[in-house]
């Protein structure tokens, strides 16, 4: 055998030449169904500048670096994975993001460089000193990330050797190309833009993310990195990230599976026009902002769910009459973790007793006399039992689509959350377990 | 459509005649390759007599009811289901335990009375009186149980209908056809037996289960009888039954998915030689019992594993070096409910990377630079990193087997446990999502 088996715990779906055999890895990328029909337009974010190449980490002749810098000025927030086997990288940005300003982001895909010890700290250290004499900022101002396979160490001299050519390539709004640097086993490429005013002035967000697989909340192998022009403090920024990661990559579940490697960063240059001073997340002038930030972020992770590994269906889960916002979301997530409901999903079959049962496994407070369910809009259940006029055909109609929705009221209170995932099909065993032909 | 499908949420595999394609459900029942070769043989119990019938309640041509009667003076204990949406005879069951004695079980099978409201009570309470007219005993020492669809009215009238044959046909010892009768997807009777002592004076133990899917900890699509002749009293019953619970049907997993419905009754009737009188759980006299219950209830989860839907291999998953003996079992659910690892088990890869990520997940405290893991006695990982003489053959060749063992130390304290869940497999998407051909 050549490659250690054990070690691909992500692998690529196009260039690894074995242990792939299902329709997404028979030589061509098949995008997923529910794929974006584009990558859409995304702006140039004044005070970025990005670059990628081939530095051969892993994969073969396609991209797998990319690189970029910030203005002097730019502050920074991260939120990462709640694993408590977190990856080098994670590490290291944990204390960076610390610091509050950002002036560098390196990022890998072939290698996680998660379960490496110390050697794996000593390759993210090498890697952002060498970042950071180039871009002449702090070591601490330099954000990394790595993704791919678990456990074995990181060549990190083949990016060191590719940073010179990155530093010259810098550019403004390169976001497809450094969109596909950082896939793994993704389908497409995962980009959004949004706009906003703060104190009338035009602002710009872009974002681009990887993730497809592992991927729940909590920050599954989804790496995000979100730029705006706005001149926000790193302290602000990191209460707005907090809440819009909840609402966004902390409501979406593939396979409940968290990653070791999960960051989602986000930069704020400040070179957009002039606008007041902003001291607090609260801040009144901040709610197109924080609209436009949500939304975003909304939109990556839905792409995330979208390219789920064999997914045929998306699946959008609205929980009411919850404890609290918190509860409805654990319900949520306990009905799109759910392996009965996510089969019945890809076998089109509106099982609402499935429903019940993730609703009473979730632990938190749900009302069964009160309990309503509704498929497509189609009312299944009321009041803790079948609805008196349900038509189970129009249930059905309904799961025959590639947009599944599914609407619960546990009955208690007033807390409502929106999570979103897709079914669980042979595509995912395939492609997590028909390794060997 | 004839019948509403979204009620099936558990359907046996034989009797209905759509919606079901898998090779498990064509027709005849195939049993699980993990299944022991033979049912075994389990003693008569004193005090315990037991009858079974075709009722009728959904499925046709076969048996779907069981009655046990027990002796003047016998005790009870139970574990149910932690969902919040548990079905009426659980709700039920709950009540009737705290009384302590009980003179009288009955089971269907092919309708859980779940999610069927005030009238779904009602039905248990009729079903509970009839029992107890001919039993000559009080309505609250009746216990109930029903497995099968949720959400559909049980006709209790046809185990009503049943009663004055099952009644008459009461007697010792019918086990194989009790455990046969509370069978829904399940492909083998499940049933299991053991001796102790007390006081020097030899007790017997026997007991029968069901379940299949929507297995999980916390009592999932389970049921579990245990019967024995020793004289104990019910509040020394229900702590050995929840300590062993614990070690047993709390510590298997097949998809992480809760039932509303698990109920594990044990039941004593006093019938033994005399012995002498116990307490309390802790009794040095109750050591080998103790030590019985639990064998027999492991016995009894394995199992139920080995029939979880679509297993070809049967996991036993060993977690020492944590916390706590409750960490270490957290710790080795999240390894067993991951479905990452369960795909590459499906797939025979040795994927230790996979099981890192899991135990970073768990929430419970864990050593990354200690952390080591061993795949059929093969080291794998030691001290955070791949083993030094790691050879992948040697751990790829076990996982062809159909019993993989996956031992991991998290390097933290003395906290060990053992789950047993099975592989994810093709198998089961087919059995729950291929239901429309």
């Amino acid at each position: 055998m050549g490659q250690a088996l054990s070690t691909h715990a992500r692998v690529d779906p196009v260039f690894c030449t074995r242990r792939r055999v299902s329709f997404r890895h028979s030589g061509m990328t098949k995008h997923s169904p529910l794929a974006p029909s584009r990558f859409p337009v995304l702006p140039a974010i004044a005070g970025v500048r990005v670059a990628t190449t081939r530095a051969g980490v892993r994969y073969k002749g396609r991209t797998d670096v990319m690189l970029a810098e910030f203005a002097r000025g730019t502050q920074v927030a991260g939120v990462f994975t709640r694993s408590l086997t977190a990856s080098a990288p994670v590490a290291w940005c944990r204390c960076a993001v610390r610091g509050g300003s950002a002036r560098a982001l390196i990022v890998n895909s072939g290698n996680a460089n998660a379960f490496t010890g110390q050697a794996g700290l000593d390759a993210v250290e090498r890697t952002a000193t060498a970042v950071a004499r180039r871009a002449r900022c702090r070591v601490g101002e330099v954000i990394v990330a790595s993704t791919g396979v678990i456990g074995e160490a990181l060549p990190d001299e083949r990016i060191r050797r590719a940073l010179d050519k990155l530093h010259a390539g810098l550019a403004p709004g390169a976001w497809n190309s450094a969109a596909k640097a950082i896939m793994t086993t993704d389908t497409f490429p995962k980009g959004a833009t949004r706009e906003a005013t703060i104190d009338g002035v035009p602002v710009k967000l872009a974002g681009i993310a990887k993730g497809s697989g592992m991927i729940a909340p909590d920050m599954a192998t989804m790496l995000a990195f979100l730029f705006t022009d706005a001149r926000l403090p790193a302290p602000v920024l990191a209460s707005l990230l907090r809440r819009a990661a909840r609402r966004s990559f902390n409501s979406i579940t593939v396979d409940s599976d968290t990653s070791t490697s999960d960051s989602c960063v986000l930069f704020a240059t400040g070179k957009a026009r002039r606008h007041a001073r902003i001291e607090r997340a609260g801040d009144p002038q901040l709610r197109e902002f924080r609209a436009a930030l949500d939304a975003l972020m909304i939109d990556l992770a839905q792409q995330v769910v979208r390219d789920g590994e064999g997914a045929q269906k998306f699946v959008t889960i609205t929980v009411s009459g919850a404890a609290s916002e918190q509860a409805a979301r654990r319900i949520g997530l306990a009905i799109g973790n759910s392996p009965l409901v996510k089969t019945a999903i890809s076998g089109e079959d509106p099982n609402w007793g499935r429903i019940v049962m993730a609703v009473g496994k979730a632990g938190e407070r749900a009302s069964r006399d009160r309990l309503a369910i509704a498929i497509g809009g189609n009312p299944v259940a009321v009041d803790g039992q079948v609805a008196p006029d349900y038509v189970e055909a129009e249930a059905a109609e309904h799961m025959k689509g590639r947009e599944i929705d599914i609407a619960v009221d546990v009955g208690i209170g007033r807390g409502r959350a929106t999570v979103w995932t897709c079914d669980l099909t042979h595509g995912y065993i395939e492609i997590n377990a028909d390794y060997r032909s």
